[in-house]
């Protein structure tokens, strides 16, 4: 069996690139996907169908046409990584938590310590809370391949 | 037809008297549902089956009591109000908006303009953004009592 | 047991009230609901939540105001009877029709005789065709009430 | 990851062309599936099954033998695109647009801003409102292949 | 709780009588719901909205208008009692039983010995095969009533 | 596309090898699953796990032994072919056929004229009543294949 | 809110009439179900529909007719409570947890601490772990009564 | 079709290799997965995130880790054999029982006949009760292979 995961929250830093290449150096049978990550073209995705004077419609258009490929992501994944860096709102990060909590997707957060309070409705829902992207590394190792 | 109005997010200000005030002003066929919202007892909530030295778990073992009634009267729900107000990382009223998405569960976000981006997928899969309490309460009015 | 019956689509005839009175004059156990039928209010929905400039924006705001009655009372129904009249696009109720085929919510069309071949798709998922109100109420009398 | 995405409405210009040659000169991961779209094989698919003197029944037959092909590919899209022209009832359309919103498929609409009115419940439910197929396959590649 | 018990299958015997005083003798917190029982009323269910000429549309006609009384019952029963009796084809009663099996409902038989083997599909989705009315009533006082 | 198409119903005809011919000469991209059609070896499929003096529990254990294979089949097709032959009770077919309606699976039912009275319920759900295999055929060609 | 709590597991200690005295001593909104608790009764209940010889059946018949209520509660349940005792198999109880989990219904286990272990993946899908009767009547008054 | 076949249960006798040499012997178009079989491995699955001091918690966190894989490869099978050996409380396998039986997943249990009465449950919502790793095997072939 080959795993999807699904990878949500913080821009940035390099937490992606962290986890594909541990799984790459461990030869997982994993592939991620992820909402788009260039923040300007998120951010203007509605703008390919004409621009708005309004800043809360601009952000809704745009918004849409991202959910387009993140609830679809979502939807064909095996499990989602969820990642709260330091900066911040991050309400799409949670939004998306509870989203595969009622779809009853599998998910693990990431986050450093100082955050367990605000993010403990959050961790409720989850499988696993992971503090460094080699932890979820070796959790995904475990998960899709140890005997 | 009575509606179950659930309401979720913000503890520090008086936004949920205001809708029951307003609802029951009008005399709305409504019912309101809520999460505990005295934070001590929820935040010891899982206190009631014995102290936890960690605080990792002890907030696991709370949320996980809150949860028993926050995700009954979610499922229970027509409509759900979100709100999110001015200050803390508010990411559970963020995880029951997408909660209340992936269920198919009907909501109206309620906040202030100056987080209107860091809200855009929360209000993306929303049925209405309210500004205040007042509003809130005509929308329920509309969609409850008008011809 | 009370049947729950949505009545959608056109609302510049009075099918609902024919349909109301017929029912009453029976006295059948049923209970009528249906989306705002007074087109001003029904348009305006959105203005509650404050005016907008872009016709587009002012359109979605109200439409979705307004699905928080429609689809609610479309999920609380037992049947639907929906009503294509002979003026307007009328997209709405083909899109009620669709959104209760896929739901499995059993629904009743009811149309005059010169639009069977647009309607073609719409009947094909109906559970019966009905050319008057009066009819309506007579399969409503045996689906309740005969023995 | 191939997408999957199907084409709903108009049948009498030629936008599906358009789609797919878009998508083909940037090499997008999408495949198409359409309703059948030659008038006359839709319109007697039926008879197939033997003839009909009924007209009622004849586009009923016909309608449930073309629903096979309608109710399976939009079960299996990831996407639908649900075009209405200048043109015809196009309730199809629109029946189409419903049961996509109802089994939680993500659609987007393809109209002229003439229609915006008549479509505003069916663009309500739509992730995003194009102008031409070529804004289209813009949001196809956006949603598909940005980074 | 009160329990809602569907009668499914043969017209021609007193079986759902028996049931029925069965349980009413026992003060059982059970209500019967049925299909309309009346042979030629059934038959004609489709004539309220005008007759038809061919037999198969005749039927079709009616079929469906009867469906939406016996798919609203078994969707909202807690058991369902199916009945099959020594003469006729009883297809619509298998039916029901395979309708009731995909939805989770649970259902008892109701048959003699000697069409075991004819109904060995239908019997092992069943909860239970009853001989006689007079067991049926006691399995539902047991499910319903046991302390 | 690929169409997985289920088989359910008669076994002493060659029905479905004369649909297996003809969609292989028609070249269309189908595949059939079926249930096992030697009636001894699916009369004995329990008696593989220990053989029973009880006729009922014999039966009973071979047939959720069979179902293993036709509930998988049936919730992995795309289409049924629901078959009834002029010999025997089969309410095993008609079992299929309500426990396809109740799950949303599409299905065609190929039966004579001679049954439609006794059928009408099961062919109130179907999509299409075909008399001949050479009609399901066509109608497969036609909705897999045509443009 | 009245809520709906069924209790699962251990026949041979009065933990269920603890809960039924503390909940009411408390007077809390809430409604308690189970199973039959009386062990020879439920041994026997498929007895009712004649006798059996074969060990393996007569358990078998006596499940499935309990498996009538049970099943029934468990779907109506708002929350269930699983009692592990210190004696016996039990997987009864755990195959109750086991159902509740996939149906998303939210389950509190009841146990001592001596087979944490064994029980670990029960727990690990439970909202809470209580160690008394006294503590699961807390944990209802917290969720159905608190503010 | 390719089969995918969960293995669940005792992991101290070699009864998931016999199945696998069974299979492959007789070439079945089937594939095994299964829970960590290794002991300490899984025990110690949460050890990966860090520490804990506390046992409730360390096999809290383990459990969830596992539940990782168990879940995800319990929804993706089309059928699970669940195994009950003489030792041990085994509540686990008869917790993924329960899952399965909630899902609509059929499972066969494997287990000698001196456990037939604290299995009944779990037995009556099987679809086949089997004694030994060879007959699951000739179960399977029949299945997956039998014409």
């Amino acid at each position: 069996m080959s795993w999807t995961v699904y990878l949500s929250g913080e821009i940035h830093s390099d937490w992606r690139q962290q986890l594909i290449d541990g799984a790459s150096a461990k030869n997982l049978p994993v592939t991620f996907t992820s909402a788009v990550t260039d923040h300007e073209a998120s951010d203007g995705a509605g703008d390919l169908l004409g621009e708005e004077q309004d800043q809360f419609w601009r952000d809704h258009k745009s918004s849409k046409v991202n959910a387009i490929r993140t609830k679809t992501h979502i939807e064909n994944c095996d499990i989602a990584i969820i990642r709260f860096g330091a900066k911040y709102k991050q309400w799409n990060a949670a939004f998306d938590a509870g989203y595969c909590a009622a779809l009853g997707k599998l998910y693990i957060t990431l986050h450093d310590e100082d955050v367990i309070h605000p993010l403990k409705e959050v961790d409720a829902s989850a499988m696993a809370w992971a503090k460094t992207p080699a932890q979820v590394v070796e959790i995904l190792q475990y998960v899709t391949s140890a005997k």
